[in-house]
């Protein structure tokens, strides 16, 4: 069995922000020279997700303005308790449990398996500052 | 090790519907010949899921009225900018992050690896026409 | 390909709860000897979740009345269909799709590959009873 792992670094200037990183994981698959597997595609930082979906700029904003509506911003301690920490991110946490934190995705004949318009992204939650995904693959 | 693949296809009258598949992934775990290992179960399409509950025809009904009010129906481009594309389907997009885009599962002594009540669905938001799920499964 | 497996067991006193489980799984990951490879941890119920954030107890407090807003408990039939069964539970099939079944994360050296804060935890929202998460281990 072969394995392969690397490390994506991000550093988004907006808050929140969502990146399409399909043609880095593509190179990975590439790089690990495996047929027949599973990437295993997470963030590393639980304020962040990966997931995958459209490609799409008005649906992107959709999702900004819906994860906004399910949990706010709200850097006071009030709303969020977590926010008593001296942090103010809260909110991140909770709309990174919505977008969830990894996709596994079947590599078939040295390439990702997927459906016609299925997209991989980088969604930040707490951005302006440096933060990893990591991409580990398994196979043959 | 082995790895098997296989696509499962749907065309669903309805909008929205829920399909158990558990006994079609079942089969190709029998297929697959893989003992010890793990399957992947994922929409290849954007707008549906691919989870594990109950199957119970009143939670089918709850969940349907609660992802309506989560991410309601509108076809219209005002609540949605993705309906600007000329699509009307942006809260099928939303629907299917909360249910999820794939199941992984384990594999023990050639079988589902499952607890009492565990079951697949396919969750379709934005159905009537022909639609995919990928089966992949690696494993010795 | 090596493979592992082992249940691990709950019984929390609490309707919802949440506990840090990485202890377990890292103890796993050591017994299975893997070096290279991936690690399933899923809930075996369908009214718990396995994810993973932060530890961080005001998170949790968070977490708890979040999810009771999106998903409130509710016994009576009248909310929820699935509690015309006879069950009460119907928030906990909700909460639960929140969550998440289960998490893959990858094995790298021998130890889980984990970004500075990620903690494993189970999920119960339907306590009170014995329920059971599974760790799947594959790799060389």
């Amino acid at each position: 069995m072969k394995s392969f792992r690397k490390e994506l670094w991000f550093n988004l200037p907006a808050r929140m922000e969502f990146v399409n990183i399909t043609s880095d994981v593509d190179e990975c698959v590439r790089e690990s020279g495996v047929q027949e597997g599973m990437a295993l595609v997470n963030a590393m930082h639980i304020t962040a997700s990966v997931f995958i979906n459209d490609d799409e700029p008005g649906l992107k904003r959709d999702y900004k303005k819906w994860l906004e509506e399910l949990a706010p911003f709200d850097a006071s301690p009030e709303r969020y308790h977590h926010n008593r920490t001296g942090e103010d991110n809260a909110d991140a946490h909770h709309k990174r449990q919505i977008m969830g934190r990894e996709v596994v995705v079947a590599i078939t004949e040295g390439k990702l398996d997927f459906g016609p318009w299925e997209q991989i992204f980088y969604g930040e939650f707490d951005g302006r500052r440096r933060k990893r995904v990591l991409v580990k693959i398994i196979g043959d």
